[in-house]
């Protein structure tokens, strides 16, 4: 018997009373406790982003928040540069020509990043581009954009900067106002710890402005529109009240332990996670790898589908695989939300013990070894964010 | 001591042992259970519908389907037909101006429905008119329209007849494919006893043949795209999958007592309530009222905001009010999905009381007679839809 252990980057595990909260029975949505649920994860969220800004729920998935984000940053017609190191930052680079923008990719290959030096040229060369969007953490990937310097960068110019943190924020260290971010989105199957259904976007003053210079071309997606409604606690459309006042719970343990607290055991979980995999011989794939997730390259003798399959039938474990072109070619180890130093320490040995399966060479209890020497010596280490 | 009983139209109760499936730990989102689950909720939607078509769940409100619904019927520039007889006909006339569709707005008051008539001359002045879009229980009003004779008029045209079927499928009668319906769409928190956070878009052959002729302007929306994955039981972007998972529960129950019988059951709750209030000596808003919901006009002596206070402090009872310029000129109240006669005979006697409480003169007892009376007599009335 092994029990289920999900360790995928999303959807994630949810706090059992969160799931609980799931289970009660259905309340109005126009009440004046609803009201308060939404005022109360609105809060929730304005300090998970560091933000004293708007920050609006909508009823969809992370793309979503981002579509709503990307049509308010610019009109149709105008420039905007998009850094793409992956999956996602691909799809935003598409939703923009969708709606007619041009969208000049700055690209990275698999693994690495667009560092602050490529956008810098890029906006010199570009000096009419109206927004800069990034994904923080490149969940197809595992590789960490560098917000804090992108963001001082993109201040210096009228354009805005649009950040993806579906599977960063509630992880990994991200202070939007500090930052200069103007619009962020994230979902709230990641690091919030719930299902999916909820998706968030936050919005700047910079943001509003270049928000206000055009009309959305959209409806369900007007994020006008849902701000002055949000700003009396209450929404445009019905919205998916019962997972928000999950939400609310998920939100009071990210409080109670404190945020900064939170960005350092994800950064720890992280630092254990690296160690643990390169001490099974293998080798990470992400150049700046992220806190939300370990990307590891399989070893080129064995095949990553089947590594997954065994982890999962043999030991419980659910990891993700790579996407497209990096299928078979990568496995994903999240370590974001509530999953906790011995779930991970689960994932290592099941994986320590499926690569032996598999007639790789490693001595039983390096991995588990590695783990647990870089969790216990993290605290006087430097790696923290804090 | 009175327990909470909700009657509004959307959100409604979720049954006790759905509301069980959203306490379940979250699985993965791309496993061959989550395939199958969602091949089962597409096939019990198809059967709810009456469609052999495809079903698209989205995660998002009714709002939501509907606009991804309008936005592929007809292009930017072209000309289509809108019946307004409430606040969700007209949200439909403003999302088509949004995406700058010429609609033509076919008005009836408040209370009262856009006749088959009033279609059939607006389609001969506007014979360019790509699309024709109709609310078929107009939940702002309780009104219901002819769905069957506006669906065999717009056969006739090469135009696509869209149908906000949010408040009415699992509950009134509702044939897709017979009645020439094209783009279907509905919610998850109405008749199909789910929370809200997703909502559903079914299309026809004619309905793909319309959007095949332009590109959607959007990305999240872009049905095209979500039926490609949705016939290999995929999703293209994270569906709110617990809330599928419940989902499979609930149209479990719909398809074991057979929708022909869901409907009846509907439409026996409606007869019961309309005579009830009437009996009370309250005039029916709605001249064609839907089997969803009932609404009642308030007495002019009377404050539908005190009614509906009293009915929630007083006796647990939660109806809905009016919205926008009929706020606390009517009351709305719902026997849809998971609400049954017993429910709806607490909240006639409920309103009884409460009626009394502010003076207004009616015996005790004659509102619940009365709906008890309909309701048992109802078996050997002609009023049933089969």
């Amino acid at each position: 018997m092994f029990k289920y252990r999900l360790l995928t980057p999303g959807p994630t595990p949810v706090p059992e009373d969160t799931l609980l909260e799931l289970a009660r029975p259905v309340p109005h949505h126009r009440t004046a406790e609803a009201r308060q649920i939404l005022a109360d994860v609105v809060e929730g969220l304005r300090y998970v982003f560091q933000t004293r800004g708007d920050v609006i729920p909508l009823t969809c998935s992370g793309t979503g928040a981002m579509e709503a984000a990307l049509i308010h940053a610019v009109p149709r017609g105008a420039k905007a540069l998009c850094l793409v190191a992956g999956k996602f930052g691909e799809r935003w680079h598409q939703i923009w020509r969708t709606y007619g923008v041009e969208s000049v990719a700055i690209t990275a290959p698999p693994g690495q990043v667009v560092t602050p030096a490529m956008v810098e040229t890029a906006l010199r060369q570009h000096p009419d581009a109206q927004a800069v969007c990034v994904v923080h953490c490149e969940t197809s990937t595992g590789v960490k954009h560098d917000l804090k310097a992108l963001g001082e960068l993109v201040a210096q110019t009228d354009a805005v900067l649009l950040v993806d943190a579906v599977s960063s924020a509630g992880a990994m260290e991200l202070r939007m106002d500090d930052w200069h971010i103007d619009f962020l989105a994230t979902g709230s199957q990641k690091a919030l710890m719930l299902p999916p259904g909820l998706a968030f976007v936050a919005v700047s003053d910079k943001g509003w402005r270049a928000a206000q210079r055009h009309q959305p071309p959209a409806f369900y997606f007007d994020l006008k529109k849902a701000r002055d409604k949000i700003r009396e606690h209450d929404t445009p459309f019905t919205p998916a009240h019962t997972l928000l006042r999950a939400l609310r719970r998920s939100l009071e343990k990210i409080r109670t332990e404190g945020i900064e607290a939170v960005w350092w055991r994800h950064a720890r979980l992280a630092h254990a996670c690296r160690a643990a995999v390169q001490a099974l011989g293998l080798e990470l794939f992400a150049t700046v790898p992220a806190e939300s997730l370990t990307a590891v390259r399989v070893p080129a003798q064995l095949d990553g589908q089947e590594i997954l399959r065994r982890l999962e039938k043999d030991y419980g474990i659910k990891l993700a695989g790579g996407q497209d072109q990096l299928k078979g070619k990568i496995l994903r180890i999240a370590h974001m939300g509530y999953i906790d130093f011995f779930d991970l320490l689960a994932a290592i040995a099941a994986l320590e013990l499926v690569l032996r399966d598999l007639g790789f060479d490693v001595p039983a209890g390096r991995g588990v070894a590695a783990a647990q020497r870089a969790f216990a010596e993290f605290h006087c280490s430097s790696g923290s964010s804090n």
